[in-house]
């Protein structure tokens, strides 16, 4: 099979973990008899510098003639100085929406031969830590009304935060399906207590969750989920949330695996096309110095075979590799300790690439 | 001097905590010739019961008419199956509201004794940890706007995130002005990168910055907050942040101490006064058995002897008296562990009391 792929590389370390995904790809198409052809697009801040705008059309026509995208990551400290609102990171939000990119996955994964960088009592997370944030990705207070009036108190600045119920129940959806597939448990995070929106998510949430009758469902507002994943990470299995409370608590959820540089994303639209990225940034100190750990974008590789591809094999034996060079103690700077290999970005998409 | 007092007990243990506060303050009064005043009112589930109403207007008046308010907790699986606007819960907003309380201080302190109760590493809050989230408590999403509209996507609710610049400044004055007094360290959450509230938000912020040269500030992301709160939390001094994101925050920076029975709260409003209450909540499994953990709601009675009476060593004899039983060895069952004494609630305000 013949599938096209839109590679953003983007800033920082971003074109180095690419490459090596793409390294890994092309082993797997070797070995698996598959075809991936590339287009290389820009966004974010090199869009800036090149283009003016960070996220050029030409991107977008491009990224939708695809199967998917691979992103690498975007931003950095040359931006930074540019006005909140045309930083290279708007390139995301505009992908999402012209993508229509409603379903973020990101699975927070303790890998065992980790475990020792969770910033957790080990007593907490033995045994291993396997939850996935489902986030909505387009609405929210994200995309909704912004701007400015005059109130009481004087000059005010406002956002909405605002769901539709048919919003929420496809990303309902989404989270239900995971979790059949995985441990029956949905724990859907709001802040009905206070929010008219919530207690919109939470009323369609329960709807669609009779369509699931296996599947366990728990209401959590975000402030105790916010705690609880400190507290008792493992009673998660598959958490539905908000586009702003999934940032947050997706981002907790990363932390507390204590190797972000491991964790991929994918962001799902409506049949199966995706876009997929590491959960980290572009850290542009490290840029250009063959210190990047790319695992987290070769696993985003995997992650784009197994939902846009189909390719379940492929994708396990991508993430078969990566565990296999860890524990063949093979170690990015991130995640190094004493007495491990060091390596640095390519070598770990060489042995990746021939591990598989 | 003469100092009016509102008793809030509210619901689950509430009733007890207070109790054995009192029990406190009436040795402080005794030993440094105060006299406190006390009138109970209702608020929450007991007020339902009692008049239907969560927050009737005799307790807003009495509050009013007193220096400082005291409360226990409201909320309890009775009344959970009552509509999200209707729960006991809501008496809390109406009260912040009513009384003005816009700045929220909940100082996250690990307590030498309790270390071993820390969920994080060792290794990560050696030396302890000592910050404060100062939370804007009378604005934001909370209390913007809130209803139904029809949308291109069907049904939806919303809700307003709105900050007048007037709002933000003056919790910004009072984060400035407390960093003052400890290391001269403020962290200032938002989520700018998509806001215009946040934009607004960390304007006025670096403006009221100005008038204090000699405190450092610092801008995060709330996403990048919460791991980093987990991550590397002793980098926090003060942080000042929203109604919303300082819910979500200020519960997980209570949740990394371990020990969520300890730790009290201030809400402040313009001028001396205050409502102060414990960060737990009514914990309605454990009421009536004495064997609730009186000790945060004790430590919110000392922070109202220092905030709304001026009353800094009253407050601190009453801290000093905690961490001495704490090192004596006695221990209600939330703190638990082999070897110490065990207490309950009665005994612990006992012992606090007999130890001023
Ligand atoms: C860069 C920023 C706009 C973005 C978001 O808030 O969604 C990021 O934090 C993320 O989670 O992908
Ligand atoms: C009970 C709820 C409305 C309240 C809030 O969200 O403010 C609580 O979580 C708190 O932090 O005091």
């Amino acid at each position: 099979m013949n599938y096209k792929i839109a590679l953003i590389p983007g800033d920082g370390i971003g074109p180095e973990v690419v490459a090596e995904t793409v390294k890994v790809l092309e082993k797997v198409s070797q070995k698996y008899g598959h075809t991936f052809e590339y287009t290389e697009v820009l966004a974010g801040g090199c869009a800036i510098d090149a283009t003016g705008a960070c996220l050029p059309q030409e991107t977008i026509d491009i990224c939708k003639a695809s199967d998917a995208v691979l992103l690498g990551a975007v931003g950095g400290w040359q931006w930074d100085t540019l006005p909140g609102d045309q930083r290279p990171e708007r390139a995301l939000l505009g992908l999402r929406k012209e993508l229509g990119l409603f379903a973020n996955l990101r699975p927070a994964l303790l890998f065992d031969e980790l475990a020792d960088a969770c910033p957790l009592k080990p007593e907490i997370v033995e045994g291993g830590l396997d939850l996935v944030v489902v986030r909505e990705l387009t609405g929210g207070i994200y995309f909704g009304e912004k701007g400015f009036k005059d109130t009481d108190l004087g000059p005010a600045a406002y956002d909405v935060e605002q769901y539709a119920e048919e919003e929420v129940r496809r990303i309902a959806v989404v989270a239900f399906d995971m979790a059949m597939k995985r441990n029956k448990k949905v724990t859907s995070v709001d802040k009905a207590n206070v929010l008219e929106s919530s207690r919109l998510w939470r009323r369609v949430v329960a709807e669609v969750a009779k369509d699931y009758p296996e599947v366990a469902l728990d209401n959590l507002y975000i402030d105790n989920a916010t705690m609880q994943m400190v507290r008792y990470p493992k009673q998660f299995d598959v958490i539905v949330t908000s586009n702003i409370f999934g940032d947050i608590l997706s981002d907790e959820a990363s932390m507390i695996t204590g190797s972000i540089g491991m964790l991929p994303s994918a962001s799902l639209a409506k049949g199966n096309f995706g876009m997929y990225e590491p959960v980290h940034g572009s850290a542009p100190d490290i840029a250009k110095q063959n210190k990047a750990n790319p695992m987290a974008t070769i696993l985003s590789g995997a992650m784009m075979l197994r939902y846009t591809f189909g390719l379940s094999e492929e994708a396990e034996a991508i993430e078969a590799a990566v565990k296999q060079i860890l524990a063949e103690g093979y170690r990015t700077p991130d995640i190094y300790t004493d007495g491990k290999k060091a390596i640095g970005t390519k070598e770990a998409g060489d042995l990746i690439a021939a591990a598989i």
